[in-house]
């Protein structure tokens, strides 16, 4: 049975709306993963705890309603290609699709529908810029999974017969220059400036430019970079209005946030939606200063079945998850180099362990050392007794290592933010996009 | 460190809408532990598919923000009594609290403020009347579990030398007469008319009156009555739409979608959302019918940490909670009780088990029903077995028996329904609604 969108009252609203405010510049984010419960833990997460008042974050201030997110069929659980599809053609597909109807045909996005329109366009991301969701905006592929091919359609699926991304800046390098096909080479003899080293982002002067910086994704922001996303963010929006004629489409992703609910590692993802969040306070002052510029915030799905509390004790100790400074996977790997287990151990975790938790630690990393099989199981054990010690500790809930199908969080502002009040499907915020965009 | 309410423009903004708007009428509804899991499953569960869409709830059609909950300490995580004291005083205190502060000094409740009025009160729950949330807006005590006080409290707590509640329906009959003391013969020489038969329910003609269906609490709607909440929000409306001179204050509970959170039984869930959900129905009708009134609905918190999907599958199967037409215990004690266990789990689950299941639901429930001791380990492992396999069958994921601290629905509806939009701290809720009442 096919479930597109939801016939509603609300829809016609919003598009009569449509037509009096439509907005020059669209920023339109994208929280890979960001159910409620993670904005809702990063508030608590980011409380000052000398203040008498829990401390409103961006994603509060903003917040304008919730959507759903089910896919174009009975299973309800969306995956981001499905998603981003949804977000980017106000199209329902199924899971694994990239901008592709069920029936396979390419959908036009509302990033081809702004290019065609003379906006200027960028996508921004933290995983490779060919993953689901930026693919979903300027790539059409039966599979997320064909990487090469949907890198390929950046250069080949053109609007107008013009590239249709004007600025594009995340990870990926290996699908770009590859034995077969060098789409470097490509974007340059397009007129593109290419950089691969994030450290030279500022040298980025005009449009259009390729940043690839990371032959997949970047690390994680809380092994690495912290601000990656933010930076990303600030750079882009000043490009893009050093660069406006006649207005912009932009599409960020905040790509990590799922990586680190699947990986059920809540301090990376506390982590990644801090950085997610520092990006949002960038757009909105862009909007501040461009009152023409419309900020929409949202997400694909929820990732991990994450809850803010478990196992019958009423509290969620954010003070641990402070305490943790590394992913899980990198707490695995500085656990088996190390020669002072528990003093490593406790510089990155600051989680106390009884004598049975340290001894258990031990072995399992003695294990993990010794492995010489290459299928990682001793190594899986011990990166899934860290994750278990970090969610006991912070009693944090887990159900899955993949998505759950509950409503997403909307933030709206700026232009012709309040068509996207109350409660949305996720293609009723792409088709009021395209709405704004059609205006143009 | 003490938090109570968050600085917040909001609030100042929806404070000075309150002045033009205050509603004659105002309809509060809380579902307990109706986290955004709830709301979103239950779309997903009453979604005919049939038809090409995914219907919009009553729920979606007037969501209009997310609420915080968090209690007056770093937990985060709330129980009902200091949630509902949140919501009925604007006060944040400490779990357990009832309609007291941290200092365990009363605080003024939006009832007994809408009393001294002339608003004409009422309270209506599934469970005991004396429970939590009820308890809350006309009774105060250090501690939810001291039943009989709090119950004292409904004749004793006095505003302007009068009950403070005209109108109560609920369970609890065992609270109210007691060796001790008969409250009912209080009520009754207080004028009030007193009814403890729920299919007696028409034959309240006028208030005062009382109303107690149960010793405890109501059953569960899904082993019961599907519809006994929304019978009464239906009847409670009649009753003070004839008594309305200065207009009405109702607080209506759905007491026992927590309690199914408890016990994370998803088809016990959805059967207390869907009674919720054909109250708020009447509540819509009225407001359609009488503009001046004000609906606002939301949660204390969500229970269980449920998400819908779980286990790495990209799915939550709402066919198979359709096919659930018993709560756990009600199922785990037929089975007890049956000759035919295959053909009894069949008719109460319509769930297919494969041949190692169907043998150890055999042998749990052959220790079950041997099981000498008052200990009820036997019966305890059968309910959890069941729990399993309901779960297991739907893809349903639950993390605790307890609470979580994921922000709340509100839905808002009719005059004066603006001041609720956006994200609000649950104090905000109340401070709003009490603003309403005091504009009286
Ligand atoms: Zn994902
Ligand atoms: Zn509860």
């Amino acid at each position: 049975m096919k479930k597109s969108l939801i016939a509603s009252t609300v829809l016609l609203a919003s598009s009569s709306l449509a037509y009096a405010e439509a907005p020059k510049n669209i920023i339109y984010m994208i929280g890979d993963g960001m159910g409620p419960a993670y904005t809702t833990g990063y508030r608590y997460f980011k409380d000052d705890k000398s203040t008498k008042y829990v401390e409103r974050t961006i994603f509060d201030e903003l917040f304008v309603g919730l959507a759903s997110t089910s896919p174009d069929d009975d299973t309800v659980v969306t995956d981001s290609a499905a998603g981003a599809t949804a977000l980017s053609t106000a199209t329902k597909s199924y899971n694994g699709a990239i901008a592709v109807d069920t029936a396979k045909k390419p959908l036009t996005t509302m990033l081809q529908i702004a290019k065609s329109k003379g906006l200027t366009t960028a996508l921004v991301a933290t995983s490779q810029i060919n993953h689901a969701t930026p693919a979903s905006f300027a790539a059409h592929n039966e599979s997320r999974r064909n990487y090469d091919e949907i890198a390929n359609d950046y250069v080949d699926v053109k609007v107008d017969g013009k590239l249709a991304v004007d600025l594009m800046l995340g990870g990926g390098t290996k699908y770009f220059i590859r034995d077969d096909r060098n789409l470097v080479s490509e974007f340059k003899q397009a007129g593109y400036q290419y950089v691969d080293d994030f450290d030279k982002l500022e040298s980025i002067k005009s449009l259009p430019a390729l940043g690839l910086f990371s032959d997949v994704a970047f690390a994680y922001a809380i092994d690495q970079n912290p601000t990656r996303l933010a930076d990303m963010a600030k750079k882009t929006l000043s490009l893009l209005d050093n660069n406006k004629r006649d207005g912009f489409f932009v599409m960020l992703e905040g790509s990590q946030i799922d990586w680190c609910g699947h990986a059920n590692d809540i301090a990376c993802a506390m982590a990644e939606m801090d950085d997610f969040a520092n990006a949002i306070k960038h757009a909105k002052q862009y909007v501040d200063q461009n009152p023409d510029t419309l900020l929409v915030v949202t997400a694909d799905h929820s990732t991990g079945g994450l809850t803010l509390g478990a196992n019958g004790h009423y509290s969620w100790h954010t003070d641990v998850i402070k305490g943790v400074n590394a992913s899980i996977t990198k707490i695995a790997k500085a656990l088996m180099k190390s020669d002072h287990l528990l003093t490593t151990w406790s510089d990155k975790t600051g989680i106390k362990l009884d004598k049975s938790q340290a001894e258990q630690l031990a072995m399992l990393t003695a294990s993990a050392k010794s492995e010489k099989d290459d299928e990682h199981k001793e190594k899986e054990a011990l990166v899934k007794h860290v994750r278990q010690l970090i969610s006991d500790a912070s009693n944090t809930g887990w159900t899955t290592g993949g998505h759950t199908a509950i409503d997403v969080p909307i933030l709206a502002y700026g232009k012709g933010a309040d068509a996207f009040k109350g409660h949305l499907d996720n293609t009723e915020i792409a088709n009021q996009l395209i709405n704004y965009i059609k205006q143009r």
